[in-house]
């Protein structure tokens, strides 16, 4: 088993973007946000999905999850029947001396917001940081998209 | 467009089994039970079902529905995360008189309830009544299984 380590950042310039290998436009809400029974519908490109997580273990380690791809017209029929607060962004994946980092750029009421994930080994683990990265948010619960869904950027 | 009409009607004995052609056990759990966004999961005989409920519109008559199917081994493990309150039913069904009535015997919370439901082309067309057929409870609320679920049968 391995356990994933993900450090997050702010970004605090548009830069990364001419490095970007990809770019998806994401929008996701939540047909239940209750803990215990989270039911997502999000489109990714051209895809859809649904995913329905369980509440955490004791441990906080592991949690049910069930992902379905389904079709993005399905999904976008879905997303409207969704609890206010829908997140619409585009994730660029940039690679940077051989890391990948994963960067959200917010729209509608989260718009200014701009975040990195970078996946690494340990918690130890050097890497060099590029220009465009700013002050890391790792474990800061304001910058996990449930939060975001239900207390937008632009009100903080 | 077809308007279909439904009637439902209490059972009073269970002599209608031996004249079923069909017989097959239903569980079905909520994932959300608010009306705005309803989330079902069934299992039908060997088979599973997802099924997603936007509100009725104003006149009643339509709902967004979109339904999945999935494998039974899905569903079961998607009813341990429903909300308290699991229905548990065999659905029987018979031809009478050219008729087919869906009959559900509830177990569980809900054991002693038989309902029988009949489909007609018109709220006036005529149909001959089989001896195990008892009071016409249709539109009265108390026998929808979503009422059901929260305020089972054996409480009442």
């Amino acid at each position: 088993m391995m356990i994933e380590i993900e450090r997050k950042f702010l970004v605090t310039s548009e830069a990364f973007k001419k490095e970007a290998f990809s770019e998806k436009r994401i929008k996701q809400g939540y047909l239940s946000s209750v803990p215990e029974r989270t039911v997502r519908v999000r489109t990714k490109g051209d895809r859809g999905f649904l995913t329905i997580k369980g509440a955490s273990n004791e441990s906080g380690l592991s949690r049910f999850e069930w992902e379905k791809e389904i079709t993005v017209e399905e999904a976008e029929n879905l997303l409207l029947l969704c609890e206010k607060g829908t997140i619409d962004k585009t994730r660029f994946e940039v690679k940077v001396h051989g890391h990948v980092y994963e960067i959200d750029v917010f729209y509608g009421e989260n718009k200014g917001l701009i975040m990195a994930e970078i996946e690494l080994l340990s918690e130890t683990q050097a890497f060099e940081k590029p220009s465009w990265l700013g002050q890391e948010v790792t474990g800061d619960k304001r910058y996990y998209n449930s939060y975001l869904s239900c207390n937008p950027y632009i009100h903080w």
